[in-house]
């Protein structure tokens, strides 16, 4: 007998971190629920990051995921960028961390090819392929695709080969 | 009649995050108390992070600060140092704010400047410039140190020109 496994995948970013969550049961994917979780531009670090906890940690609640994974991050030579990025990660990673789940990370390759069985591809390609995979899926932008492929990708790899079999015949 | 501010100067970092509490009254700077909060390298980042937030909640909730200080990060060529760092100070910054504090950010020479008059100088000369503004300060390391000179900075800047005389007759 298996047992259910919710996972929330996040992706995340200061202004926006996309968020999804889906159920893995045997070879079974379930969609659950996704969504983003904004910051207000206008307001000054702190104030987003406290928005960024606070929305991310009513999802968690809400959904009581058992799993987390979170997309490593792409460092780019913008070095601006990419402190304002590790501050919402920071961030992001902690709620589910406070919440005793346990966080994993994958590179956005493995991420894809979870999704669409390359490491390389089209936002587009991911769209479709989330609905192949899961047709009852909803999302609305990239932020929460990328979130539910990166759910996908670790219910990909937390079973060992398991899931690859859906994977590799979806 | 002015009343007394207690500050929180916090310097982030993923392995090491230093803090320093003084409290400023009209004139007066006084040391409360400094110290580090340390994530132990060998677990996961979410644990780590996790470890960062639970120290410093420590200190904000045994010492209750009312406003806190935190340096601008020095964005470097080093990508992956300025992501690590990044993320530590997200949750830095996460902290004093859902306490309700406002969490005010200073360039590194603005901090220099505040405790040795210009904005470059060595760590020892910092070092000593505390011990003359505040002679019952202790601080274990760099860290605590340079936590101590950004709540200085914070309290020079804060109230105008009121804390400005201070330091340049200390």
């Amino acid at each position: 007998m298996t047992n259910t496994i919710r996972i929330i995948g996040i992706d995340p970013g200061l202004r926006r971190t996309g968020w999804g969550i889906i159920e893995t049961l045997g070879n079974c994917l379930r969609f659950v629920a996704s969504g983003t979780v904004t910051s207000d531009g206008d307001m000054d670090l702190a104030s987003r990051l406290c928005q960024l906890h606070d929305g991310l940690a009513e999802v968690v609640h809400a959904y009581q995921p058992d799993e987390a994974a979170v997309e490593q991050t792409f460092v780019n030579k913008d070095a601006v960028a990419t402190l304002k990025l590790g501050q919402a990660r920071g961030v992001v990673m902690l709620v589910p961390a406070r919440a005793g789940l346990r966080v994993s990370e994958y590179a956005p390759n493995a991420v894809k090819k979870a999704v669409i069985g390359v490491g390389h591809g089209e936002k587009q390609q991911i769209h479709m392929m989330l609905k192949i995979l899961m047709p009852k899926a909803t999302f609305v932008g990239n932020d929460a695709a990328d979130a539910l492929a990166i759910a996908i990708c670790h219910a990909h790899n937390r079973g060992g080969d398991r899931m690859r079999k859906v994977l590799a015949t979806a």
